[in-house]
């Protein structure tokens, strides 16, 4: 775990990188991808032997940190014995990872559909509802992410899906409460979630109830922000739902997993959807896997009748055997309770410690190891710091925050105008101080920038 | 490579698979899936310790075999030392992988866009074709399997597409050039060859060359029969494809990696498309990877504006150095050499054998380790063993001919009124031998359902 500086060797695999690999969302020749030589735990590091504790968790997917000994060692063993494997046959790593998931699962959402990541979770899960309900439209949220496939792009709500956005695919964005940025003129969480409630009501009456699938929504949205919805409001979605026939697709494909401190953020609000989605945390993203845990009423549509939908990798033994390590090292280490708890005894006041003295911080929000830093330029207006979507010198305020983070050594995770807490879910009190440290003084070159 | 039979140890991976995995293209309660207990090379076995010879490589993915002990070796050395990272960084295995691919891909494909599998690498072309033009629609071929997400099965051509066709897509179907089922009522494959391109250039022309984005096709249909295309027909696609300024995708998923005795099947006709998609072969399925070859011209255009499309996943290094190592393995070891030597000396002439004995046989036709048995009632009408998409009762005859094959202990691939001989490309003469007398015995059953 002492990092030792090759820098030669990093320079080779940059060149290589620079010439042959070419990046997700990015302008290939802008880019300058650090060449990451090695990880471990909480930390990665470069070829010149700088460290860095990681609050990112990769994109939010290492829920039990970097190359953890035992889902490595069970990686190793199942590529020993049968790494691949197509997916008509029952094999065993694919069973007992269904199992296991299907066991951790709310309610009756106990068949497993395995997908290679996110993306294509959404797809069938929006397939799913499709057939099952015979209706063709799909709802969810503007403030969402579920995905880059054509399907999974257009249900999205952030402006990723504007360059990709087909439009015409039946889907219709609508607001979800979100009190601190409130579209309903709130001033209470309560008043929030019935308005938030009242405008669901209204777009699906006006959509008409006969033409809609699905409701899909990330149980917390992550990217778009870490906002937890405020009681009630799942449960009222979950009713809307069952009154009017439609299927309730939660996505968990950030939020699963321990990340919130419970198995799935859906357990913090009681509410059981007919689809969930995860991915990432499932197996910490050591071996691509991803899925859909269907209900019971759902998977008996596709009882006799065959589900049209399907990929080579499904249930792909290495990536389930990685799941099933990953869960139960999860299990035995505690690791969703360290979440919890540690979310509750240090990241949470030590974030709003921050906040009461960073002018920058507009609001703290977040629970378990999923936490949201929304800066503003001004605590009145709660302008955010930098526009929304702003890129080049309109975002110079978030890369001075994000620059200023990795000299102290944490790298940050950073979306438009916030900075999310996301560290594995079995981070150290020690390391969390250290991180919390950092965010301290990088806090204080956004404050530069406030008005 | 002695299997032990272990029947209750099989029992349970079948009750928990029963219980719990959700299985692709299947009606839940009426599929009955086989527990594999373990694989090696060309081989795979039961619970009972029955062996079978596996003629699909999976789905047509496991180019070197199971369990190749230096590709198993490479990802447990990468997995204890770097498992997982986020796509934004320069890793070792990322560079090597591209670097790789980009050597062996025709012309300038020189910027690698990694996925998780096919479809998401469709996904990525026909969107980057689409930013790249300007243009919304995309022309495809009736006889094609590209995928299962929303883009990659709105592309698709056969009945897989049914029931999830968003159809306002923008896309096209047409059809491509197969002399035995022409439809273009030609008698040679030059006239096919040229009543093919005809047909597509009026296609073109009523569609709107300036509406055209792309032009995808599989180089060699796959799972839709693997029709070779005549001498000229892909070299004239690139022609109207530079007439009319449409990006030209070649997705060679099934295709490419060894399959055709070349690295790509483009290299069979000398033919470089814009786009080149890729999967499966790569990394023979050992860890889920696809992606996307990019032109200079097309990386050009994301140069300094940004590629709109990601995934979480996009060139994980365990799936990437699973990749280095099959390239490898395959150079070292000759594979792509053997598919070429072993098709033409083996194959070919074992099944035109077989065909001038089984009535049943209506066409043999392939390349490489990619062969088709185009099974008929009647050899003078053509008329297909069972009709198109059957089920049931309907596909009782190749229900039989499968059963056949299996109780002589081969694993034969099926499709409609087609059986694939797509054994690994690491195969032996004697591996093929058996196989092929499997195939003798299989095919008298099939022609007792003959006319
Ligand atoms: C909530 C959510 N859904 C879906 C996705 C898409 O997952 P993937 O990138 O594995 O396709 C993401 C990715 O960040 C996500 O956060
Ligand atoms: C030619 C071709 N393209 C794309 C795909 C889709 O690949 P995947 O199943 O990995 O999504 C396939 C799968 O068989 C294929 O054969």
């Amino acid at each position: 775990m002492t990092p030792q500086p090759n820098p030669d060797a990093g320079a080779a695999v940059k060149a290589a990188d620079r010439a042959h690999v070419f990046h997700s969302w990015s302008a290939q020749e802008l880019i300058d991808p650090l060449a990451v030589a090695g990880a471990e735990g909480s930390y990665f590091w470069d070829y010149d032997g700088t460290r860095y504790l990681d609050f990112t968790s990769g994109l939010v997917f290492t829920n039990i940190g970097y190359q953890h000994p035992k889902v490595v060692a069970a990686i190793q063993e199942q590529a020993g014995t049968l790494t691949t494997f197509a997916p008509a046959f029952a094999i065993e790593a694919r069973s007992e990872a269904a199992r296991l998931i299907a066991e951790r699962t709310p309610g009756d959402l106990d068949k497993i559909f395995f997908t290679n990541g996110g993306a294509d979770a959404i797809e069938h899960a929006v397939r799913m509802a499709r057939l099952h309900t015979g209706r063709p439209k799909v709802l969810s949220a503007y403030r969402s992410y579920h995905g880059g496939t054509q399907q999974a792009i257009n249900v999205t709500g952030d402006p990723r899906r504007w360059p990709s956005d087909s439009g015409t695919a039946g889907v219709v964005h609508f607001w979800t409460p979100f009190l601190y940025r409130s579209r309903f003129y709130a001033e209470t969480e309560e008043q929030e979630c019935a308005r938030a409630l009242e405008h669901l009501e209204t777009t699906i009456a006006f959509e008409g109830p006969g033409t809609i699938a699905a409701i899909v929504l990330e149980t917390i949205p992550g990217t778009a922000g870490i906002m937890v919805p405020p009681p009630g409001y799942l449960a009222g979605v979950r009713e809307l739902c069952d009154k009017y026939g439609i299927v309730f697709v939660l996505d968990e494909v950030m939020a699963g997993f321990g990340r919130t401190g419970e198995w799935f953020a859906a357990d913090l609000f009681g509410v059981v959807p007919d689809l969930m989605t995860f991915a990432k945390g499932v197996n910490s993203g050591y071996v691509p896997l991803g899925g859909v845990a269907v209900s019971g009423r759902i998977a008996e549509t596709f009882g006799k009748r065959p589900y049209p939908g399907g990929l080579t990798y499904s249930g792909h033994p290495l990536a389930c055997a990685a799941a099933v390590a990953t869960i139960n090292v999860m299990e035995e280490e505690g690791i969703v309770a360290n979440a919890k708890r540690l979310g509750a005894a240090v990241v949470e006041p030590g974030l709003r410690e921050l906040a009461a003295r960073h002018p920058s911080v507009g609001e703290v929000r977040g629970v378990g190891m999923f936490w949201a830093l929304d800066l503003v330029k001004d605590r009145e207006t709660r302008e955010p710091l930098v526009p929304y979507n702003a890129a080049g010198e309109a975002n110079a305020p978030m890369a001075a925050f994000g620059a200023a983070a990795r000299q102290h050594g944490l790298w940050p995770f950073i979306n438009m105008n916030r900075s999310h807490v996301v560290p594995p879910c079995n981070v150290s009190e020690a390391e969390l101080k250290e991180g919390l440290a950092a965010l301290d003084a990088a806090l204080s070159v956004a404050d530069t920038y406030t008005e």
